[in-house]
């Protein structure tokens, strides 16, 4: 009985995209018209979902997680399914429906990046899959739900889950006062976004990091115990009730900043597993995103830990 | 030995590069460190080499087309190959080792495109290739050398095909003058080059049907018989002893120009199977290259014919 609690204390859910990441890597943008040569890529598992299930699988061997995504059923989606399946994460949730989308991540120059995302409508998480993971949900600890996903189904995932912490990452559709935003927050232990996420949540401008308590503080009365935003070009805000930490971004040049958020989100989960506090949450976060954006491509290895 | 005669006449070897084409659209070139939504996905058989086979496959349904490339041993040639097949290329001389090339087309707005190309040194045609391949040469009528791949690989596949119309695409290593210009211009029995191409080989600027008119009269004076010049936003000149004709681009909307000068090659291949005059290739050619322009990705679906 003591060792089921143990190990239901691992027990990770992630709800999110997954698919195909193809990194590719040039010297220079060329012009229109004109063609470029490749000297790096990469090509593997990714989507948001996929990345953060896949960090939190290296940051923390001892979790068991579940990735709820949709992949096509096609060539794509068996290969990324043997990356999926390398790295520990169970996929017993993942439907299987039309193409597998598409995330290029395209690096021209020193950390220069532009992403194209190419995402069928099939690819997105309904309800339906969820009614077959509902067991998983049940037990889970810790749920992470990635809020490009229909709100809706989101929403369902989090009430299929009254066990587990709940993590939103992302911009709830229609801010934090739309039908959904109410509910979502009150569910949520913790939430996370960037800067653009930050203001379509709150319709604060976060511009600074006071901007960033100020909308911190803002997202703590409605439910959540750990807020936690980032700042363009500057770090990590993390705020809970009574107190808060800026973490900076590091000295460390910036290979692709693609993946960076999903680390941090993997860094935080691995944080609520091991029962943390908000400050070492943030610092273990902020340590895994900076591991991220020195490395090439969405997906990052972690070799600590 | 009649019927054999005349089904050789159909037989076509073409050696160049084969891989994966991507082919991706989004309405605009997102700024650095932004997303771009792609509405358009391609992803199949692709690179010079493999896209005039296809081209001349489906052209002309009677011929034999023989592909001498490299692809990689990976989940990737085996897609590609499977395309292939459904075209019905003779794949058998098709080398596999490494991983396979990979070319983006990235077509952001209306006809904008920009290619990425990754092309491990693997997919290089080599001497050994040429050698198990030997005897498909040996039997050839037409054969296609893309001057990207070695010259002396090219050369020798010249020389292993005694009884064939020798068709170059592209600019030899070294230009007209260089070690393998001589020896391949002497072989050749068409020349098609685009205007940088065209450049490199003669060292003249073209800019005008003048210029292009001048340098085919001096490719000509090196041993083809046809030499096919393009004119950057003009359209393609084509000169034969005592005689050339130009002809401009089409009116018709372009919507990616990608493959446009492989559907050419493909268009003069098919003349040459039908034994037209210069003036004739050039019609046939100039058409292909304009379906090309109004389709999406690299590769070219001909319907007529």
């Amino acid at each position: 009985m003591i060792d089921m609690v143990a190990e239901n204390s691992h027990r990770v859910v992630v709800v999110g995209s997954a698919g195909r990441d193809l990194a590719l890597g040039a010297t220079t943008l060329p012009e229109a018209g004109a063609s470029a040569s490749v000297s790096e890529r990469m090509e593997r598992l990714g989507g948001k979902g996929a990345n953060i299930a896949s960090g939190v699988r290296q940051l923390s061997p001892e979790s068991h997680v579940t990735l709820i995504a949709a992949l096509g059923a096609d060539r794509a989606g068996e290969a990324v399914l043997e990356d999926a399946h390398e790295l520990g994460i169970d996929t017993a949730s993942v439907a299987r429906r039309g193409a597998t989308s598409l995330f290029l991540d395209l690096v021209t120059g020193a950390g220069e990046r532009r992403i194209f995302e190419h995402v069928p409508p099939e690819a997105d998480v309904r309800e339906e899959d969820l009614r077959r993971a509902a067991p998983v949900l049940e037990a889970a600890r810790v749920v992470v739900l990635q809020l490009r996903q229909p709100a809706a189904v989101l929403l369902r995932a989090a009430q299929l889950a009254p066990n587990a912490r709940i993590v939103l990452d992302g911009a709830v559709e229609g801010g934090a006062d739309g039908a959904y935003g109410a509910p979502l927050l009150a569910h949520a232990h913790v939430v996370r976004a960037n800067a653009d996420e930050a203001e379509a949540l709150t319709g604060r401008t976060i511009a600074s990091t006071d901007d960033a308590q100020r909308a911190a503080e803002e997202l703590l009365r409605r439910g959540p115990s750990v807020v936690a935003l980032s700042v363009s070009g500057a770090g990590d805000l993390v705020a809970w009730e009574g107190g808060s930490q800026f973490f900076p971004f590091g000295d460390a040049p910036v290979v692709d900043r693609t993946g960076a958020g999903d680390a941090f989100v993997a860094g935080l989960v691995t944080g609520l597993i091991r029962d943390e506090s908000a400050r070492d949450l943030g610092r273990r976060a902020s340590e895994a995103a900076s591991t991220a954006v020195q490395q090439f491509g969405g997906f990052t290895r972690f070799t600590h830990e």
